[in-house]
């Protein structure tokens, strides 16, 4: 409703909403070839978009999910709502990702499970789901996969990439495989490659997915999978998601009121705490909605993630940067310490680029670039014009 | 061999060494009251000795391990062997716990797998192995046991008792619940009660042993227990014992050599890290000299482990305390973090008692009092005359 008055009073003007322009599909490409050697296809990207592209095709922005994230970064229908999307409070009109402005875009990562081709997906060549015959992909393969799924929306120029975690990866490594592709670029507590310990609590995980006899060898019926050692793969990464103080302060040493059924189907000796709880419900509700294969190779990806591989040097890989750089990292996370956030943002700016560093002041640990809105929000604005 | 030379001559005396007393035994004992209810026996517990009881029986020092530990401190026939005893470099003549002043004692926990009365242990009432018949035991009931054999083995007073982890647990409760027996105490690498964070990566580490269907809830037969979920288990306590700047010392991101075989049997996709085959030979060892229904019920143990249980608050508990009391916390330790040694060192100068705290300046994590020898020396030092 515009109400437009006479001139010589002020005027009131009560916008009906546009609703923003939004769209879910998947597209499907030929092949692809992988960075470990040999090709794969037919590859399909299952995406959404929100907003238009402009007529210069240069206000697209690619945002890059998490490990067990999908494509839907963003809910028009429930845009008020902090979990009916990943960024749903970063993304709409009058957002950091404001969909009047810009062409967003995010794509479920080769790999995943939520659309695009996976672990789960068919294999066109024996009828069955590829399983274990999935290809080992990476975050390049993932990168790669995107920049095809980005030319066949008529993009010309990314405004920007961004993602945290595993998209963090994503991004960092946008910047670098396609500088003149790549204006703006948003690394949230991602580092140039992980550390040992990360990668130790990763094969932790796995293995307790792969010593479930359920798993088969990555042959199982989807309804049939390792549920419980992918439970207790998520109970682990759940911790490696948060920090000891935040979860001091959300659990300390409090009971449970009403335990949730451990994954083993046995609770801890002497009452379950409240934290064990909480863990074997976030355990068993990951089990609901992602294979415990996909998880697998995502988790291995973000391991074998390494910016400089097939660079003579890590400075040689950065240099390659062109794209204005922001780099987040959170001050309680021990997946992705602060420290290695902002040493990479240094060797960036070493590099030649325009590279800032941003600490999020959080107890939260690596889920912080999921939850602290208000932090995150003023640290895109400060990149964003 | 001793060679004595004429008054004009300077004498060389070369001492042949007297061989430090040592015994090992058991000592069995009929009840033992639990504290969480109800009675338990017969109790054995096996426990070694090094050196002599004084006439005053006043020159006893007992050192309380950790969680997977046992009664072997002191390796006599290896006494520069580090590996040859959990603290084998801070005992002997000589040395901050010396066998030529100190009675040392040790002993195999209640519930453990070393000789002392555990889930492994024969149940007299039915002839078959307790596994989870066992009850539910606690530090509180851990030291009470110890009592009875200090009181067994003629002790009048202790000089000091000192450990570190889960014995840092023992030995703080020691000096809460025998005020009047306990001249000095040593808490190494404990706190008062176990972080929401910490309990947490042990039900992990529980749930994967519970999962493990060979497991059979508690009720295997020895060579057939749940190797796959111990083996994971251990895998992550190990990374919670080391750091992220110990294990990025030691393994960064180095592919394996010779991988070890993984406890599922399947290894990471993409070949093996170092940090991988590390910790899978990390988990295979203790699979060898451990058992699963003990790892559960001590890792429970430390978990429930609080001071103040009985007490009106934790301020009344360690008002208790009359011991000189040495708090030592391990910079980069995350599973007993500093921060919560010192804190814990601070109230207990609060509630009235000679405490000092020393922090062990070491990248190796948690698992630096196992290794950082001569900062442990020196700090023992400290408190000892």
């Amino acid at each position: 409703m515009v109400i437009c008055m006479k001139d010589d009073v002020v005027t009131f003007a009560r916008i009906t909403p546009v609703s923003t322009p939004h769209l879910a599909g998947e597209w499907t490409f030929d092949a692809l070839p992988l960075q470990l050697g040999g090709s794969f296809g037919p590859v399909t990207l299952a995406y959404e978009t929100w907003g238009t592209l402009n007529s210069s095709k240069d206000n697209a922005i690619l945002l890059t999910h998490a490990l067990t994230g999908n494509a839907h970064a963003y809910d028009t229908e429930h845009p008020e709502d902090p979990r009916a999307a990943w960024w749903n409070p970063l993304i709409g009109p009058g957002k950091p990702f404001d969909t009047e402005r810009y062409f967003i875009i995010c794509s479920n990562v080769l790999g995943g499970c939520y659309g695009s081709s996976g672990p789960t997906s068919l294999d066109p060549a024996t009828g069955r789901t590829y399983g274990l015959n999935f290809p080992l992909v990476t975050i390049r393969d993932m990168v790669n996969a995107q920049r095809k799924l980005v030319e066949y929306l008529g993009v010309r120029e990314l405004a920007m990439v961004a993602g945290g975690s595993v998209g963090g990866q994503q991004a960092l490594e946008w910047a670098v495989t396609y500088p003149e592709l790549v204006r703006k670029v948003a690394v949230v507590a991602a580092t140039s490659a992980l550390t040992a310990q990360a990668v130790a609590f990763n094969e932790v995980g796995r293995q307790a997915i792969m010593a479930d006899p359920r798993w088969h060898r990555g042959n199982y019926r989807p309804d049939q999978g390792p549920e419980a050692g992918l439970a207790i793969a998520r109970m682990l990464a759940m911790i490696t998601y948060q920090s000891e103080e935040g979860m001091e302060e959300r659990f300390a040493r409090r009971p449970a009121q009403r335990p949730d059924s451990a994954p083993s189907g046995y609770a801890a000796f002497g009452g379950s705490f409240d934290v064990e709880s909480y863990l074997y419900h976030q355990g068993k509700a990951l089990v609901r909605r992602f294979d415990a294969n996909s998880y697998l190779y995502l988790s291995r990806a973000m391991d074998l993630y390494d910016v400089s591989a097939g660079y003579p040097s890590l400075e040689a890989a950065l240099r390659r940067i062109q794209s204005q750089a922001l780099f987040i990292g959170i001050r309680s996370d021990f997946l992705f310490p602060a420290a290695r956030v902002r040493l990479l943002a240094e060797q960036v700016r070493q590099a030649g680029a325009h590279a800032t560093y941003i600490e999020l002041d959080s107890p939260d640990g690596h889920d912080a670039f999921l939850k602290e809105w208000e932090q995150m929000t003023e640290a895109f604005y400060s990149i964003l014009d």
